[in-house]
């Protein structure tokens, strides 16, 4: 992909999503949001810690106040350096003291925040313990959808990803299955992904015949054979956004059930793109999908919600999953990949990434989403 | 590095360290222990989630009960084939259904967990709504020892672990530095640690002149030029126990004063790893490392603790630290790292890992620590 790479973000940028998260969490009536290091942190100032430790590193966003980060002081010139970094104040603590009473003062004593779903347990008893009076809430369910809606440099961004991804399927249609291991393939999937410029691989799912059957078997030592049909479900990051795509392959001619089965997901998959469009509920696009391979007779197959978001990680709000009733906006991408599972014997997924415009969805996978036969 | 591979861990070992972790709770008055994906669920159970989500995973011990593991659906197939699953008890759950109210009936209402350090916050959140009563904390706090004394099959793998390690040392020092980026030399770490047995490199670490200066700087774009110290501190795992070493080279002759500043560091650091001995506290170490900096006169700029225990991970409890009380024990395995830190210009570091025999320390890391001339 010789596409340019996209203008990067500023200082300006990450200042203007910290006042939007402090906005939302007035809105939502919480003290202040308490951000751990991974996506959201990546996010809202462009920092990415040398390690995810035992060590704090928290920011801490409240309505009205200057965005502070807490910092280990051996890691403070790593933060320095990121991007948001003049957007910050940087508050940094030495091995020996206790980082939640330096983290103490920055919150009210008896206000309710909303912290990152993935910081660490140890950091949030931490606080608690520092702050009785204080209480926490996951950010998914105080903020769900921070982060859910791109802007346009965003929407470049995971569609450079979709486009590099799709290149990637169409190399992978050429190499050998046939008796190669899940995880020869699996590697080719990732150095396709690399050299097409994702600086990251996040996974490269090959699960041939019974493999096939388990959603998330990622690959193994199993050798692939005539006749298999095989799930290819893989992502990563490019320019910082990401990818994530499935098609199902079959090793030479599929019999008239593979066959079938293909058609039902492929079915249900279009379907539930389309009806993608701003106002209806995630839970709307699960239930389209789930009809159409419920009425086929394979419900009790299709054993997971049919997406997720996607932005800085491959893997958040929102989800399409029976339920969730936050309406669709433009601007949101997710994952629409349904899926049939036959224990022990094989199984089928097809996921194009899909954005929300004010006219419908628009997808970022674009290959054929036939059966391919490959060798 | 061609040393046979050790002999695999078998379930029986698995439900030894899980009876013994429940053990460990009764005895800290706890009702028991919630274990998250991560390095506790690797050491007591052998398995490694396909990847760490927003899906709960959650082992429950608890004494007086089989130990259960509540899981997601599309990953049960990958947790019954981890090697401790015949000793534990699966409960699935499907996406829909809320994991936490699975998980609730396990656990006494109004006990007192320990909680994996790196849990996610979401998922003490859930636990903490489904049951007001119960209360937590961070297994660091409650059982900060739980993993930190190695039997002989685990001394075994750390001591490979830390062979491979000095055999990339002794590589690294015959390729060039001078005109070659940090990354560069990183990328032949990495390259080497794989070649001598690790499946997995956690860091590589090449600061170069300034970029010394800053303890936790992982490698970058600068070139490293004639006349730099570079610290080099790298390490991973290999057959899932961890290396972690640093030797920091100069290019070409150094000054007498990076000549001085590498005594100093290279006699703290020998004087803590001849402290080591059963019965004295860790702050011990950490005080004899930090005496000899100080009287030097450069106190201030070792601006960090002197060693972190070693095992499945590369980073974990017991801690050399100032106020850590804990007495050594035969068996526990940690790093002895002091260094100096002059920002702006360079930084020194000397790490090995160290064991505690019943007669003292025993060091897994045994290259010349003398400064070494690089070209």
């Amino acid at each position: 992909m010789t596409t340019p790479a996209p203008a990067p973000f500023t200082a300006d940028d990450y200042r203007a999503r910290m006042d939007r998260a402090a906005r939302a969490a007035a809105d939502a009536g919480l003290a202040g949001v308490l951000v751990a290091p991974g996506p959201d942190l990546v996010w809202l100032t462009g920092y990415r810690v040398p390690a995810d430790t035992e060590r704090l590193t928290l920011l801490v966003l409240a309505p009205g106040q200057d965005p502070v980060l807490v910092v280990p002081k051996l890691e403070a010139p790593d933060a320095e350096r990121a991007t948001g970094a003049p957007a910050l104040t940087l508050r940094d603590w030495t091995d020996g003291v206790d980082p939640y009473a330096v983290t103490a003062p920055l919150l009210a004593a008896d206000g309710r925040f909303g912290v990152s779903d993935n910081a660490w347990a140890l950091h949030l008893l931490g606080l608690q313990r520092q702050l009785p009076g204080s209480s926490y809430t996951a950010l998914t369910d105080a903020l769900p959808m921070l982060r859910a809606v791109k802007d346009a440099a965003e929407l470049e961004r995971l569609a450079a990803a979709g486009a590099a991804a799709d290149a990637a399927y169409e190399e992978i249609r050429k190499v050998p299955f046939a008796g190669r291991k899940e995880t020869d393939v699996a590697g080719d999937l990732a150095d396709l992904l690399r050299r097409f410029g994702h600086e990251q691989v996040d996974f490269t799912v090959v699960g041939s015949g019974p493999n096939g059957a388990s959603p998330h078997h990622e690959a193994g030592d199993r050798v692939i054979e005539r006749g298999d049909m095989v799930v290819l479900d893989f992502g990563g990051l490019r320019h910082g956004y990401g990818s994530d795509t499935s098609r199902t392959v079959h090793v030479g001619e599929p019999s008239a059930e593979e066959q079938r089965v293909h058609d039902v997901v492929r079915e249900a998959q279009d379907a539930a793109c389309r009806a993608v469009r701003p106002g209806i509920a995630c839970q709307e696009v699960d239930r389209v999908a789930r009809a159409v391979i419920t009425d086929a007779g394979y419900g009790e197959h299709f054993i997971h919600r049919t997406g997720h978001g996607i932005g800085v990680t491959t893997h958040e709000p929102p989800y399409m999953i029976e339920g969730e009733e936050q309406p669709l906006v433009p601007g949101m991408c997710f994952s629409v990949e349904p899926g049939i599972y036959l224990p022990g014997r094989f199984g089928v997924r097809i996921e194009d990434i899909v954005t929300v415009t004010e006219t419908g969805g628009r997808r970022f996978n674009t290959t054929a989403r036939e059966l391919a036969i490959v060798d």
